[in-house]
């Protein structure tokens, strides 16, 4: 088994210039801590400083040493924290300061993790960068709820697209979804609206299968089904809140009928009282 | 942090019927043992009986018990040993005596990794069926290559497909790997002159960036990176062997300049020799 080498003991005293640390772009995976990689857990349970965003689950904060320096970048739609320039220099500067940083992201760094800008400016200032890729929402959204991206009979490309960007009007993802075809949206619940209504007006069924999985891989996940054009009534009524995976497709029809059949429900009730 | 129920004790021999076993379908990442889960390293290390397929490190078949029965189902490109519906009987017929089953696949059971029908045949026999997420082939061959999928100055959208499929004719990538997109190829190199020359037929630009991943995350990876139209050469001039993914798109000319201009030396110095 291949062990990352010890953190550097580069901050201890030392006479005459400081070493720089290395950065390790880490992912998080979706949230159960029993997700983490085995190299993931050691670099995070080894680590003196931790600069990690919102998305991290507190459980695998408290894998930290007690020690261990914790920075939030906290990036929630509608409250940046800081924005991503500032990020980027942040870690230069911990690294050039002397200190290993591990930059903690939730899912996998180079899935809409932004891993590769930090790459490149920590590449950019002469620093070591390494990166351990974690198990990306949609997958662990996929195993959770029994469904699966691609199917011999239903789906043969899998697409991942980000929901939050402003551009949508500029997309044309029906293709993305069409037979055949898996199509899966991080963050966009808060869009689901518009993201149904430009679908279909882009030519993707109404009828063309929907699940929702909040909180993927959490105590409190959610599997919710419908059609396409029942996605935004699906979201309101459940209110769903991110973090949340809407998968696209044929295969959304093949989640785990016990796990989506409690949530339907659930659903029903909510929507009588 | 959730701990999977231990494995139930229904092998001993026990009066009247025998329970049925659980059946785990656990992906085994990309090769590294390192980027296992938690969760995977755990259930291999207490697991009686494992059903693998060829894909699958051997130092992680090596964390199972030294009494686990190993069954491998292998499956390569022209050889295949046990066929599908063979597979879904044998883990089926496996519970159905009482057994926990391990069903260990290389990268995530849900990506290319047929854990949908075997999930399928397993619900069907009324047996209890959990997925445990692996880190795919792609997000293992990126965060090796430090090569981002997406990336907000190069693409937002990331696609997987396979390249090993028949109906090579009748699929149309050249949408997939556009401008502001990211298309990734699994176990397409034994293809790769058809793939690069029907993207090609089909709008793509020649001078597309490319990078090829051969055994990604594994001590003897190699990154290979060239235009799209030279991708046959870049294969065929390296011997590339699978498993290898390929990454088609803007985001292939970000990977570390290092690792690929190690490559790219090695591979003038063998054209050349």
């Amino acid at each position: 088994m291949t062990v990352p080498p010890p953190f550097s003991d580069s901050t201890a005293a030392a006479p005459g210039p400081v070493e720089p640390g290395k950065v390790w772009l880490v992912g998080a995976g979706p949230g159960d801590p029993d997700l983490l990689t085995l190299r993931a857990a050691r670099l995070i349970a080894g680590a003196t400083v931790i600069v990690h965003d919102g998305l991290v689950d507190g459980r695998i904060m408290a894998l930290a040493q007690p020690t261990a320096r914790l920075i939030s970048v906290a990036k929630r739609r509608a409250r940046h924290t800081m924005p991503q320039s500032e990020i980027n220099a942040l870690l230069v500067a911990e690294a050039l300061a002397g200190h290993d940083v591990v930059r903690l992201k939730g899912g996998d760094p180079f899935i809409f993790g932004r891993g590769g800008e930090e790459a490149e400016a920590c590449q950019a200032a002469g620093l070591a960068v390494e990166a351990v890729p974690g198990i990306s929402a949609a997958l662990g959204a996929a195993a959770a709820a029994l469904l699966p991206l691609t199917h011999r009979e239903a789906s043969s490309i899998v697409s991942f697209v980000a929901g939050q960007c402003k551009g949508l009007s500029e997309q044309n993802w029906a293709g993305l979804a069409g037979v055949g075809r898996t199509l899966v949206i991080y963050m966009g619940v808060a869009n689901a609206p518009a993201i149904s209504e430009k679908l279909i007006a882009d030519g993707l069924a109404p009828e063309t299968p929907v699940a929702v999985v909040e909180n993927a891989t959490r105590t409190d996940m959610r599997v919710l089904r419908g059609p396409l054009a029942g996605l935004a009534n699906l979201v309101s009524v459940a209110h769903v809140r991110a973090p949340a995976i809407i998968i696209i497709g044929a295969v959304a029809a093949r989640s785990d009928p016990e796990l989506a059949d409690t949530e339907l429900r659930t659903l029903a009730l909510e929507a009588h009282s």
